[in-house]
């Protein structure tokens, strides 16, 4: 029975050591200084910063939303510096990275167990040290040694933030139409020319400098995504010893203002106006990150982490207003039971009624569904990195690309429905801004957005994914999912009705996946794309609740009570609803390719 | 092809001419003094009002929601006071009452039409007039002619607005638990004391008087809802002339903020707290309609229309998040078809992805299905009460009675679905406050609460309107269902085969229904009532899309072009989504029965 409502510390802990046996990654030599106490201690840590810090703030910074002042600097509460301070006291933005950069060397998986925490505590303001983690990772693959020293360990370090610069208001998903310009100068480095949309952190006064991660395109490069460079663009030049210098060429033109996510800045960013002018001229100074021409590959290498980050970002917030419907539904008391109508009785609470238990029990899927899905990629992360193994790292690497579009999209949905059902369960008051589950639903509404929407996901999923090496990576997960439904074949009982169910359900994705690329025509087999992820993520977040079923087993007690109400509840009521969009996709359904739009 | 983006008129008419036929009411002696230049007027007028008035102040009434000044009074910006004295000026505050009244004497299908304008360019605005056309409908029907010609006349000349003050905040849904009192005084008034939440309307400054009507129980009464008794308590009291009198003693202690339709206050309201004297003495005056005991009865009698009209404003955010939504993607050029990737080609119209024409196209069967839905149901009103021959007047309410809690929740899901289709469709922009979509998402998530949540629906549909008269209402929308199959499988092509898959949907809906009852335990049997309203509502509005199929028929032109699309839609994406839920209800699942709550 969870008692904090930001995250429930014992599902996080039956995750990591009861189901996905973090333990195990203290035998490899990278992460041999820790113990399972390091990793206690850092989700202790992360929760007393979410109760202490984090979660206080988190309707003030969406009341109090980021502006700009009078001198042209972004105005945030005292408060949302004052969190981010406490963070970086923590030392917690080094968690991922190298002692030698003196970071933590933590696994990805409890690094983002622990960020959980803060996610769902206070998603817009965590978002600062999120970004800021993601292009120092970028920049320690990728940079020179000098690089990194110089603007990567003051980001490790939480003294720095940093973004990745890659929109641009005439081209959102679409990068290969990007038009920032980058010309190289005399003195090596170039100077950039252009604007970038939906930056997030893009600017603000939380951290004496900003690295900027900025896709461009150099002089007479390739057009589409093969001419596209990257560049680091620091918001002040840096001196040689480190120190700040000149302010460099790239300014804040204005601030969006957003539904929900309020506390990030997001922002539209100038290169190259001269609103500022280093060295005595126009043009904002970039430094080159390896070659020309490989930026958006550079980019893209961070991409399996952030979009896993991100679903967890969605699992935090549905998580978290899951805890507080929950909270509500035990506390508050409303009519009676079909069972007991006597209207001098006292009133019932909440979760007498089945309809309330429903949508708990759905939220509770959802999120703790949810859960599994983003710490089993996260392991992946740390599996492709740290096994010795080659062939066993090659496939987590393989499993982890695979299921990167859905660790992204489906907690983006599904625990945004979660969110849905808590204002519900709240009624009237859940609409409310009294009440912390209507922000928590608009802060998630920009999940399915960001980091490349959920047709994008789609895309990436059947379009590149599921085919790539012959479609070795489908028959990877195959052998997971068959080796969880062996299992609970032999326990029996429900778990064995459900394996066989799941065994179904994967048979029929095996079979749709050829059905639609049979012709190879890659319109009529992406034409539907969508449906196919969602079919997809079910069928995998089913066969989630079947691994934690497992590990539940015959174990006695509320905790364990619960897991198995849940598992009940998704192949009941979940995997089913996969039937049909997987028939429709088995059908090469061409309502929406045959449609002309004039006819709309 | 739609060019407002408020609301196509083009689908009005063919809903309302080309399906519904409307002009037949012109027939009945009530509308004998109509013809269809009229009702088109009305619906020219109500768009010009939505265009000039309350499209363009919607964004400020939002931002600018309204709160207590320092005297105690509610402020909204003069645009919203503005708007609403146009639209009390146009005369279409007495639409539906009678000429006796002062009334225009329409039908309400068209009135309903002719609001949606309203309800899509500004809902929080529109729900002033909206509910006090419910609050004087409810006293022509049950005041005496003095309450009528003093409390009713004056809405009904959009003088005064109303209330419906029904919830406490101990008791929201479960009416059976209020504990306002009532108390009868020597000269045969009541004096009220209690406090009031959620009500609508409850107090501003936007008309001269507020006539709230108050359900309190009167002292001795019986416990549960027999003991209810209805009040009129005016803000201000009346003098014999019609004129205002003293303050009564009715208080706003304060506002709701809530999430959207933010322009509508919400108040919690106290009566009898002393706040004023009125006659010298502390006490809320209000006067008795009808009988003691009654008030729950009275209250129900207008609940068809006012949840029909929910469904309706449902619909109303649908809609024009669609056209939007259809508008951007017309104009926003983004990326490549798969059929021609060159990079240095141009960008295509979004509408050239077929995953965005998906979601329009999902959006566009979501909201004009919900539009016939609740169009239907309004001219069920109509019949109900023109009807010349009895028994067609009787099947009319009755198979009004049972689509109501269809007509309310399936758009308030669905089209609340087609709001976050639309913010998808626009991307990051859609996610700012510099487009509508996000604030019609928000406004929107109001309607699966009030009015009834969607589970009270449930209840209302499975519990009680299925199993009336011995299913007699179910009997007779087979009847029509099966009318439309019938017609549909003799004009053969697609409208045969969808009309062979409703058929069985609907045989499986009427076995489910039987299976459900057939222990006679409703525990059992409500168990999931939610999924079994999700369900027939789904199986309600691909009938309504056959029906528009039909009458579409071989009809060349866009517009039918578009029917037929959207119609193929349904029938390939969202009808089949109905076969695992009814399965569900089938196997009498017990999860959410069994679920201990303590193990969550």
């Amino acid at each position: 029975m969870a008692t904090s409502k930001i995250m429930n510390r014992r599902d996080l802990e039956f995750l990591l050591y009861e189901w996905l046996d973090v333990e195990q990654l203290l035998t490899r030599e990278h992460y041999a200084e820790h113990d399972r106490e390091t990793f206690d201690s850092v989700l202790d840590l992360s929760e007393q910063l979410a109760e202490d810090h984090f979660a206080p703030l988190n309707r003030l910074a969406d009341t109090d939303e980021p502006y700009v002042g009078g001198d042209g600097r972004v105005v945030q509460p005292a408060q949302v510096h004052q969190a981010l301070a406490a963070y970086t006291a923590s030392g917690l933005p080094a968690s991922v990275f190298d002692a030698e950069r003196g970071g933590l060397q933590l696994p990805f998986v409890v690094h983002q167990a622990a960020s959980s925490y803060l996610q769902a505590a206070s998603i817009g303001v965590f978002a600062y040290p999120f970004l800021a983690e993601g292009n120092a990772g970028l920049l320690v693959a990728h940079g020179t040694p000098e690089q990194v020293a110089t603007y990567a360990d003051p980001v490790i370090a939480g003294r720095w933030y940093g973004t990745m610069a890659l929109s641009e208001p005439q081209a959102g998903s679409s990068l290969g139409d990007l038009t920032t310009s980058a010309v190289r100068q005399d003195d090596g480095n170039y100077r950039l020319t252009g604007t970038k949309m939906w930056i997030s952190g893009g600017d603000h006064e939380l951290a004496e400098n900003i690295v900027h991660l900025v896709l461009a395109r150099t002089p007479g490069a390739a057009p589409g995504v093969r001419g596209i460079s990257l560049f680091i663009v620091p918001k002040h030049l840096v001196e040689a010893d480190g120190s700040l210098g000149e302010r460099n060429d790239v300014a804040l033109v204005g601030l969006n203002h957003k539904m929900g996510y309020r506390a990030t800045t997001n922002t539209l960013l100038t290169f190259g106006e001269g609103l500022a002018t280093p060295g005595g001229r126009v043009g904002a100074v970039g430094h080159l990150v390896g070659e020309e021409g490989l930026g958006l590959g550079y980019m893209f290498h961070m991409m399996n982490e952030a979009r896993v980050s991100v679903g967890a970002g969605a699992v935090a917030l549905g998580y978290t207003g899951y805890l507080h419907a929950l909270d509500y539904a035990r506390t508050r008391t409303q009519g009676r039971t079909l069972q007991h109508k006597d209207p001098t009785s006292p009133p019932v609470p909440l979760t007498a009624h089945p309809d309330v238990r429903r949508m708990l029990l759905a939220q509770k899927a959802y999120v703790e569904g949810g859960l599994a899905l983003v710490l089993f990629c996260a392991l992946l992360v740390d599996e492709s990195r740290t096994q010795p193994d080659p062939e066993a790292a090659r496939e987590a690497d393989q499993l982890l690309g695979l299921l990167t579009p859905v660790a992204k999209s489906w907690p983006s949905q599904w625990c945004l429905a979660a969110n849905d059902l808590a204002i519900q369960v709240h009624g009237g008051y859940g609409y409310t801004r009294d009440h912390p589950v209507e922000q928590l639903y608009r802060d998630n509404r920009l999940n399915p957005i960001h980091e490349g929407t959920a047709g994008i996901q789609a895309l990436d999923l059947l379009g590149r994914k599921v085919r790539e090496d012959d479609g070795a990576a489908l028959r990877l997960l195959g052998t997971r999912i068959h080796a969880a439904t062996r299992a609970a074949t032999r326990a029996g009982g429900p778990a064995a009705t459900y394996a066989a169910a799941l065994d179904d359900a994967w048979s029929d994705v095996v079979r749709v996946t050829g059905v639609l690329w049979e012709k190879g025509d890659p319109v009529l087999a992406l034409a539907n794309a969508s449906l196919y992820l969602e079919a997809v993520g079910h069928v995998v977040v089913a066969w989630l609740w079947l691994e934690q079923l497992i590990v539940a087993g015959e174990r006695e007690g509320a905790f364990y009570d619960g897991k198995r109400a849940a598992a009940r509840y998704f192949f009941a009521f979940e995997l089913p609803t996969t039937g049909p969009r997987l028939a429709l996709l088995a059908s090469l359904d061409t309502t929406t390719l045959d449609l002309d739009p004039d006819v709309l």
